[in-house]
């Protein structure tokens, strides 16, 4: 294969559309991320990247807890609405049904339907343009209609990915096998 | 909605397929990574998590280097036995055509259509089951049949997604919106 060379792009795809739920100013807000992932399942913990100017970023300081909110695909104006506007212009607590949980600073969309409520274990800053913040989930909340067999159905929370050089949001596609099954034999051909 | 409580479970939808590649013990070993994600644009900066009883870590704690590579679908067999094999039992060099480029000791995957090369800036301990190892791309290789107007395209890169609750591999599917644009004009209905 013939290769381009770049100098250092940050192409990653798919990226993972989420909602972060903050309270700043004693009021739920909201945040469209799409840097964000897990660090390791025990314990559960995770991170969202958020740029430095963000108006959320103060209220995970000061109350060190945050949600983490999947969207599915029919939430996919209100994520990038919320995305668009900043808390300081708008008052997004009206956007969604909010509901709190343990932490009761850590704001969650009941829409969603999964929500993970975290508490900060650290902010992370690179010298680059985001704060990260590390999170370890707490607890967790999925719609009883996205179980099976007990556990949340990826077909039934319908995430939404995004490409990030064209600014696409994207659902998720057909199967194309079993982890830890459909390489057993693989050879090199 | 109703929704079911958890106790703090570690669900993430969906994840996105990686292969890092390091050198160790003087051979590029290869690694199939889900828990990996974006920081920051600028600097470009990412995170890519890994058990600590892997045998890939030391190599780049000892060559503070590390490659990213994307495997497209056609290459999910492989992509699924990397992940299975540790590199201590197999020789997971001869499975791909291995190419290096600026770092010397960062290997990548010709077949793969977009790879990061990377450069170690931390290595992160949360006191859990991995080790997150931090690295800035320093230089970006895109298949030349995957670019449109000079930028990868998601379509022709064909990602893996990794569903974590049943163990499945996806593709991306279809296209639900353009980001900044679909949600200008949202109101709560």
């Amino acid at each position: 294969m013939t290769k381009k060379k770049f100098r250092a792009r940050a192409f990653f795809y798919p990226l993972t559309t989420i909602i972060a739920g903050v309270d700043i100013n004693d009021k739920p807000n909201f945040l469209t991320i799409a840097f964000c992932g897990m660090f390791h399942y025990k314990p559960p913990m995770l991170y969202i990247s958020s740029g430095k100017a963000h108006y959320s970023n103060q209220g995970i300081l000061e109350n060190e807890t945050f949600s983490v909110n999947f969207p599915s695909v029919d939430m996919v104006k209100a994520t990038d609405y919320v995305g668009m506007k900043s808390g300081k212009e708008i008052d997004k607590a009206l956007l969604f049904d909010v509901f709190y949980g343990e932490l009761k600073t850590a704001p969650m969309i009941n829409e969603a339907p999964m929500n993970h409520e975290c508490k900060l274990v650290k902010v992370l800053d690179f010298g680059g343009t985001n704060e990260i913040f590390v999170g370890e989930i707490i607890q967790t909340y999925i719609d009883e209609e996205c179980l099976v067999n007990g556990k949340p159905d990826i077909r039934k929370i319908r995430p939404i990915l995004f490409s990030g050089y064209n600014n696409n949001y994207l659902e998720i596609g057909n199967n194309i096998g079993q982890a830890y099954k459909i390489g057993r034999d693989y050879e090199k051909k």
